[in-house]
């Protein structure tokens, strides 16, 4: 069965719809490109026909591309003032409802209320490439929201189509690998988020070879972008730092020697999906698909940054210190800190502690943790096992985490029980080696932020 | 790429999450299906893990088919009135609205009006195997809703969600012949609405013969289930009649002959897309596919029942006919009069210019013709060719077309001018022929019911 | 990647060639069918260029199929006659050998006495579907072989290269269900050579139930024909009649229950690769594949039939039985015995001591067993387990074998000694409940053929 | 269908008959590598089993990729020397047939004298990934060939086996583009032979643009390893220089302005194939794809190099040169001539007329044309149509081919006729604008070789 030719005969169709339209579009100003738009939005939700439809949607998508930022921000304010629901209809419905809300049906209220433009994202998708094109636009317009708050309503109907869309009922695991299409591949390196992955010789040495794995998770109607991936090193015992993982010249672990998976690397690919969230999903069945390959395997691990960490130090108040604790601090801030053992080795026993503290007592508002990593693993039901000093040297580390790596167990077992205790009561499941660093603190005293907090 | 595997690793993940729910649910009284798989559903809504949500998803699709009917019907009602929007807030949402219409955000009124239960079957969704089982769940709810009139709002919001994921952007098409999977090809056997398949030597001829094609549209999460299929038969030219193209010793048209391709059975497969439309669509496409293959096809023709006619004829009054002609009516009713000539020559003058007279001149309130198969091919842009006397002599179409069949003609330079017309003006596009047999009607007269109507 | 399209690509350059080959053609006397295509052939092997070469063979190929048997005898005739080696390089050659045969070069010999046939079938090969063709080709040479020893020589050589070209090497095990292409399935119903098939209904009991599996070999090249596959049924117990395993209403045993694979068929598809032996091969890799998919499997058995028993029986003298026991034999003869218990017990009592006499003491001049499935089983590693009295009721089992059926147990850690000590030794691995069986039997005394022989 | 599984299978087959091996070899010295290989080369051939068959085969192919090149040519000698032919059959055999040439069977001769290192390699084929072992093996032999003449015919036994193994009618044509497999491009980088690839991004710009191709044959055995493979550049017009073709720069053609294809580069891939010719059925076929694919391509023609152009003239004897043309000469052994235009212009005038007489007029023994470019296009049929003055400036094509390159002409219409005159008479069928350039040609006088030769 051919499925390929799925999309030349579509184009075919909207080929042929588009000689009709472009007759009639004569009348409309070139010069107006978010105005002609909006009038063929308005045609494609008036048009009945399929055909003409076809041609209309793959018009609007191909024009949409040619916008510059002003044209998009005026496409997507007409979406917001002029595709919203039937305000007529609306009204009628809701004072029905608040006459009787107890028998009227609530459906007609949700239906009157429902924007137009649902119904326009619908009929967009139908042309060949449809959705990968308002994944697109969704991206355009998560750039766009912080300055044009007016916006808002559209990326949430945007937003709710796609969440539907890509129920991940409909999504499929794929192992990535050296057998990979190239088109796949050049897309792992650009969206690696975490570790970067420098070139094609890079990516190689990632998923070719004998003890690695990655995995991604694709929709079958963007079967060329994967949504999210991660990346598996197989290993003897649970890693404590990422450099010798990555090494170049690192020596290959024999599949039977391997009894550890560790997740270091994890990415989302489609901006455009943003807080559609896929990763705790994929992580389970990455988990089970190893287990069924290599049934040696005994953990389960991740080797994860910590993100927040300096941020969080710099602004921190009440830090739990000494003050000669304190007095330490600042050498976070010196070059090359990390090559003088003797400072590094009085940082640790600082930093330690502190990183304890602040996974298990620093929480946001709503009493989660305040770092995205641990509010990631655990809500995914994994236990907070061990904090990897100097785990990553990279620059980039030692600027926002101070060089600090984490292990997230995840341990099938207690899975379901730890994620349940974790959403209930936000208890975090802790090993007792972080619990012993957090007994290790001296009691929180009134503190200022320990760190100058960066200019600009 | 190995995408099968995504099914086994669901199923272990679930198997793993229904350990936990199996010792959870012990305490739910088995006696009580329906009852249970409320509680089960409301698990699943508050439940925010993903492996529990996963395995309960499952169970609820796997306990659904043990239901009877009536327990189906307590699930149903349940979800209608149990599984409604939030009240609260969508009172407030409502009040908020109408205090300022203009300003205020309807999406706050659509979000909160939308009901818990298109979370659920969301949320369902996820479980392997899920898209097709709330495919037969909407088949179930179709078939209870006439004596349930108050599961409507369920049925909506099924329709609705099941409209979204299977937006024809995600449809493909497939070639079926004898290369198909038996598991496809036993629901072509099936599903064939139009003329039957009797066995699968039946089937062969209509899909394995060089001079037949058959097409159908699939979604990724169906694989084995086609949607809505079309078959064709490729011919010298427009045929008059069904029985010869469907003969078991018919001569095959060599492809080089060919000019004509006959679209002479559409089905479609799946009660549970009742409403969701993909028929014009797919004609359109297997056009362009036919085209593309076999250059030289000059003519794209269905030949199509006319199953209301008879009914209509039994019931109508005011018939154009004269006293004389009305007297020949009844021998439709005799048995074996099509192998009277005599006969049959006497009702072919009367029945043909009523044929014509009830495609141009029968309407429905709304404007459309009255014939359903007319108004899907005139709404697609065909235009009405001919009309074919015996056009099929067997038992059901005499009974339901009187032997009827119609050509309806796709030529495609006209399809987006016959489409509009028509969803613009009513207007039926046809040929002169049957212009010409439309004015040999005598002019319209009272005359009660030609036909003795059934009775039950 | 597209591969279909390699055919219809080949089919284009032919069809071009073809041109070339119509002018040059139409001195051919279209009459003598089988004098043109030798001249065709001549003219494939004269020519060095591809094109032309690749239309010739595709010619070759296509009038073959028109030829009836007197005209295919001419045909291989020819073969045998004119495509042989070059007799004076041979000659030539096979001097050289004689006068220097410890340091000439044999290479000479051997490829100076390759006939032309070979190259010829070669350049055939090239054709699209030129495999296919060939293995025809050959099945129809088989059929004339008999009554045309001439042609042995042309036989051997297509043998040998088809040998060549079906080294199991490339050969790819695919499991056959419900969701394989009906255009192979069709042949399994055709090919099964144990236990017809009736239809797709019983096609389908046999291949889309949960304890049963069914696996074939296919050859690249030959995509839609399976080579040989076997029948699998999973059972608790090692299963003692056939008649329970096909019913249609027995019991579908559930996994978790199943112990014991059973081969219960194993069937040749291509009569054009008689010799050309892959059973042994296919039967190791199912039990490889089946302990992977199910690690509770313990046993692999199969459940064969004895089909030279009873012509052994007719024939044989000297058979070990007392006169009282011979008296018994011809009981089978009589229709029905099986439904008079009675008569049903004295023969079990004398049948299946000499069925173990049979298979353990009746060799062929090679010193192998006489029955054709013994040889097979024991000489892949086999043990000879169990014979099943009245094992297959049916007519053809009770002719031929007295409705006998057999037990030969794969046993993995034993299959290499076994094989070894057969091969080497000609000694039959089997159970102490035959052994047993064995020295009931009383000692062979002179007695004639003990039934009355089949006449014509 | 899943035939992935096929390796496994065949892998665990193979680890357990390993076992069975592993205590029979013990025996063997672990020190001579090539003696026990040969043992076991011995095994493989008296055993009779597959499965062990199967081990061992797997286990030769393994440890011939640890012997060095002194333990590969005792390998080989032993293939000659002791895997020979039978010679006592054989001797019997040759003697049969010179008694009675005309009735003894040939075959006999031929399959006595057949080596029984042939059987060895098919059964060497059996295993996982034999072909590929073979293919490599052969590549090694190939090397050792030229210092060891006693290989020889080992290397024809090989080569024999291969060309039937690798028979056209068993390759696939795959199109090469940027959902190819990273494992397959990887090669496509590293075999081409013609224009170097220089890296990934290299690659992409030559087969992911619209205006590019590229094809290869892949053999089902090894569908990661491309055998052969040409890329093809669409322009307006036939191209006279490689460097604007390649450039990094260079605008893209659009699909509907292309009239012509390019094939500017073809490379083979696989040693251990030389001599089994592909490239001129892959040419044809690539032509009938593109013209399927773009029927407005009116032009099929090269852009090729002229690779033994300065070799021969810097030995060529009797150049057909006035003195004065002699004495330009030299320049070309001058750096950066091509820059400098008055002695680069001069050089035209003498270089073009010569390269038609070196195409034209200088033959091999066997009358066909001594470059090796020009015997492989015009052999199948293409036209010598365009001589292009430094299409190539490159270093390599500077020193090799004086910087030329010719257009050879693939005109559908006269392939096979140009062909067949080119294999029956030697015909070189070339432009009229070439046939200028050789009149323009001066008597050939006689003339030492013009340029000094290269020394070492």
């Amino acid at each position: 069965m051919n499925s390929t030719s799925f999309f030349d005969l579509v184009a075919s169709i909207t080929e042929r719809g588009r000689d009709l339209l472009a007759r009639r579009l004569t009348a409309i100003d070139p010069e107006h490109n978010a105005k002609s738009l909006i009038e063929l939005c308005e045609a494609l939700l008036s048009e009945r026909g399929e055909a003409s439809g076809l041609a209309q949607a793959a018009e609007i998508l191909e024009r949409y591309l040619s916008l510059d930022e002003a044209e998009r921000i005026a496409l997507f304010t007409a979406f917001a003032e002029k595709f919203g629901p039937n305000r007529e209809r609306l009204t009628k419905a809701a004072k029905a409802w608040l006459a009787d809300p107890q028998h009227a049906d609530a459906g007609d209220l949700h239906y009157y209320s429902e924007s137009v433009r649902q119904e326009l994202f619908r009929r967009l998708n139908r042309a060949p490439g449809g959705t990968h094109a308002l994944v697109g636009m969704r991206a355009d317009l998560i750039t766009l929201l912080p300055q044009n708050k007016h916006l808002t309503p559209v990326d949430r109907d945007l937003a709710h189509l796609l969440a539907v869309w890509f129920n991940r009922g409909f999504l499929v695991l794929h192992r990535i690998d050296w057998s990979t299409p190239a088109i796949v591949l050049e897309k792992i390196i650009r969206y690696e988020a975490v570790h970067a992955i420098h070139d094609w010789a890079d990516l190689r040495r990632r998923i070719d070879s004998l003890d690695r794995r990655c995995y991604g998770f694709f929709h079958p109607a963007l079967i060329d972008e994967p949504l999210i991936f991660v990346e598996v090193a197989l290993t003897e015992k649970m890693p404590a730092a990422i450099g010798p993982l990555l090494a170049e010249d690192r020596t290959v672990v024999p599949l039977e020697k391997a009894r550890t998976a560790v997740f270091y690397s994890i990415s989302t690919c489609q901006r455009g999906l943003a807080g559609i969230s896929f990763g705790n999903f994929l992580i389970k069945q990455v988990v089970e698909e190893l287990r069924r390959e290599l049934p040696n395997l005994t953990t389960f691990v991740t080797l994860s940054p910590v993100p927040g960490f300096m941020q969080w130090l710099q602004t921190a108040e009440n830090l739990p210190l000494t003050e000669e604790q304190r007095a330490i601090l600042p050498s976070l801030k010196e070059p090359n800190w990390t090559e003088k053992p003797e400072e590094a080795e009085q940082l640790q026993k600082v930093i330690e502690p502190l990183a304890a503290y602040y996974f298990l007592k620093i929480k946001r508002p709503d009493g989660r943790p305040r770092d995205p990593v641990a509010r990631f693993h655990l809500g995914n039901g994994a236990r907070l096992e061990q904090i990897r000093w100097l785990g990553d040297r990279s620059p980039r580390s030692l600027s926002e985490g101070a060089g600090l790596m984490v292990n997230y167990l995840y341990d099938l077992d207690d899975i379901e029980k730890n994620h349940e205790a974790f959403v209930k009561t936000g208890e975090i499941i802790t090993s007792s080696a972080i619990k012993k660093l957090l007994k290790s603190d001296p009691k929180p005293r009134p503190s200022t932020a320990a760190l100058p907090q960066p200019r600009g």
